[in-house]
């Protein structure tokens, strides 16, 4: 499997999009569905609105314990129960990423407790992570959550929470898109 | 200025090839020069045996006050009278990639001093980071030093410092290849 993951929007895919919310700044276009495809192939299929990518990478903040605590209990994308998903693109600002590692862990996780927030959603919601910012793309990460239908609110909740944090002031750029797919 | 650097090995080309030394596994083929192009061009010019590229990006280990003595003293590359430099192409292993964020940071400074080495020879050494894992390339990282010709020997030290630490056991690949170039 390749690191590198492509999100096409556009009128025809897996994923039916029900929602699109620009929650800071630019959103991006309306399309009707979208397409995850495991590669970085450059051909794009007719009537492609956008494409987002991005590639998983290794852990940049967890430590020892939260590594294991996620290793032991988070689940991959690709349930069949899984119906319901979000794709959330993000970008943080300038300031953030000109923060020391020592600053931005604390405020990631001291302050904002991004991990143990996530921990308690885990293992009913997937979640992948996708980093672009690298590749000089408009967001610096892709976000992928899959859960069954019955989470969608505790997903929300999750949402919620994490929008609060001390971390969220760092995002200048973020949009949120809701999918579903027939049971696989 | 694209954060995508190539670096080009071939006939011809800005940097003379004085050594090309495999220090761990498998060494590169030999190359009379190498071209250094900031820019992410799938173009090759003839002649070119192998290109190395990578990213520059944001801090991954480096403390609020690492950083801050960092930034006071360092210069970039590019110096009139920095006319030897050093590519040192690096591919550390799996299992260090694996480590959480904590038990790398522990390694890589508290015990390997990595930072602190390096400090002690800023500002006569230049240095530029480039990070190439997340590309899907051979190597992990390709490293670029430049010095004038007086700190050779100082560059050979430092060199011998970072590859007795316990961080330099996680290196499973190493090439060292040294240039000069006409003075500027």
């Amino acid at each position: 499997m390749s690191n590198r993951f492509r999100f096409l929007g556009g009128q025809r895919g897996v994923w039916r999009v029900t929602g699109m919310t620009a929650v800071s700044g630019a959103g991006l276009d309306p399309v009707a569905a979208v397409d995850v495809v495991n590669n970085a192939s450059p051909d794009v299929p007719d009537g492609t609105s956008w494409v987002l990518q991005g590639f998983t990478s290794n852990i940049r903040y967890a430590t020892t314990t939260e590594l294991r605590t996620l290793q032991a209990i988070q689940q991959p994308p690709g349930r069949p129960d899984s119906t319901r998903a979000a794709l959330i693109p993000l970008k943080k600002t300038s300031q953030w990423w000109d923060l020391p590692q020592d600053a931005r862990r604390r405020i990631f996780e001291e302050t904002s407790h991004h991990t143990e927030i996530g921990l308690r959603y885990l293992p009913p919601i997937a979640r992948r992570l996708h980093h672009c910012r690298d590749l000089g793309e408009p967001f610096d990460f892709v976000t992928w959550f899959e859960c069954a239908p019955e989470y969608s609110a505790a997903f929300d909740d999750l949402l919620a929470k994490l929008r609060a944090t001390e971390e969220w002031s760092f995002i200048e750029r973020e949009v949120d898109i809701r999918l579903e797919r027939a049971h696989g």
